[in-house]
């Protein structure tokens, strides 16, 4: 559930870098989302729990609520396996599954880093990994694994029923799931 | 989702009418559950709606949500087979499905009426039923049949973020299903 | 899995005792079904293990199978609540639950016993109970609890495979499931 | 369910001819197995209904039935998206998904023709597809798209009962499923 506590996040939440978007002629940035409860779903197209139960939970808040005032992103977080999961393997997943939300290819450094750019500046523990950005831009919930519908719902409804009153405070937590099951993919365990 | 619609409803949701409770030491009325959201579901225990999908549902919406926001509140409406769905039959039936919800029995008169009061004071059409009650007592969403749990989430989480106004102006709403599907127990069907 | 192992069974699985058939003209004996495989299920329309698993599972069993060669027979064994699952309640439930499988009641003895007939002649531990029985009238197996889909049905087809040979020799097998989950309803601990 | 009618099926099922396998220390022949029933899963690793349903259902078999009866063989026919579905890919989804069932790999000639050599063979339509081949070496099961556990346990129980008499006769059969759903990638529909 969502919480106002303050975190060791930036007042905004960071912006996206991708290096490439499927299912939008243009790409999206969350500076131009202001206004709408953005939902984020990082995910892998090979992360089991991401395939099983990320992605159909994204989709589904895709169609159920209105895009005028819920946004759904995706964002392909490789930090594994980079060469069977670069674009060419994500377009076929996209279409074989048939997904239509917009999906941003996180920004990978071959030389520089181990993780990609957006993944790194939310300090992502892996996929998927579920973030509710509110209508002022700041982060407001950071999930990694499974979240019920419900609560979920709950979250998004709240953050849809704020006002839009831009504020220096940070407001992001970050809810960790320490006990995440087996069938998440964790930086921890590996990337180290 | 919720509307603010006006509609043939009075001002404040009606109270309920109950015979008896289970799971709960005293009764409890509508009235002394304001501040809070009221999430009100009709069941019935022999229909297959009710216990595959509306029950398990509501036992979720118990099991995640603050209970000091959140009130769930079951509500025995039996409209059909009144001998087989006594108080006794119910008490083996929530003891066995491990309920723990309060759950209140829809009053019924033998002799005078076909429907239970509270079932006939919301004009209910069926088992299972959703009603969402805000804190100000008003009625807010009335769905016979299903709905999904990131669509009830966010009702509940819209109706959390409201500011307790009492208010003259009705604004309930009703959510008719009228393609709603076989599982659900109509009251069109079998009562006439 | 099936097993040829004896047993203290008698050699032909014990006939059934009942009070009454639901969804069949006339009473069934096992006896009126040799050269068939008999899948009998028992169960109490109470019993969430049975509702939720047992139930459809013999359901799915009466449609995918040819009654030519297998033979689906429900029946109600109510060890406990008997005021609650009489016939007229377990009526409404079959229809309710759109059933169409035979169902026999299983017999009980108001003054004399604790168990209903059939239950006792087989020893269940409680419901959902699944047995087997050969074309040539033999007990095969019995499983207390669930069983999986993959698994029954090799084992039915294993017993639809064997040539109807009237034999002496006791081939029952009794499955046990000490560790029987908690959906399930036990005669040990609600009887004793 | 399975028939013993005559097809255009050789006497014996064609054998594998693979490029590679995964799960198994050395290559597998249907020559090596005869004595056994043989599952065999014919799959693509970005094919949903592989993913979701067939990859799951040949697991569950590997889990519950005997090795030294059944023996579970997947085989990755790979008929579109060669570049993205290569073995590196195929070896980060085992081991991904932890499937522990040997898994082969369709032979697939770049320059000559469209489809994998195996596949040809059997005039697979598409994937998911599911093959069992008796204890003597033929087909006998040829499905394309879905099949329940409890017929694909009872088709297993039926071939495991059989008596190991080699026979000259073919007694093949395919099931096609013309409405086979969405989710099966067909080779009709993208390959022409």
């Amino acid at each position: 559930m969502l919480e106002a506590k303050t975190s060791g996040y930036e007042d905004l939440a960071p912006e996206l870098q991708t290096s490439g978007w499927l299912n939008t002629p243009q790409s999206i940035t969350l500076a131009s989302l202001r206004g709408k409860v953005i939902v984020l779903h990082s995910f892998q197209m090979l992360c089991p729990g991401c395939v099983q139960v990320g992605i159909p939970q994204t989709q589904r808040i895709y169609d159920e609520f209105d895009p005028k005032e819920v946004a759904v992103i995706g964002l392909h977080t490789v930090f594994e396996h980079h060469s069977v999961m670069g674009r060419d393997a994500l377009e076929v997943f996209v279409r074989e599954y048939r997904l239509h939300f917009p999906i941003g290819i996180d920004k990978y450094d071959d030389q520089q880093q181990k993780l990609p750019l957006t993944m790194r500046a939310y300090q992502m523990q892996g996929t998927p990994t579920l973030i509710l950005i509110d209508k002022a831009g700041q982060l407001r919930l950071h999930k990694f694994g499974h979240i019920s519908d419900l609560t979920l719902g709950l979250s998004i409804g709240t953050l849809l029923s704020e006002k839009i009153v831009p504020t220096k405070t940070p407001t992001a937590t970050q809810i960790n799931d320490a006990n995440y099951d087996k069938n998440g993919c964790s930086v921890r365990v590996k990337n180290t």
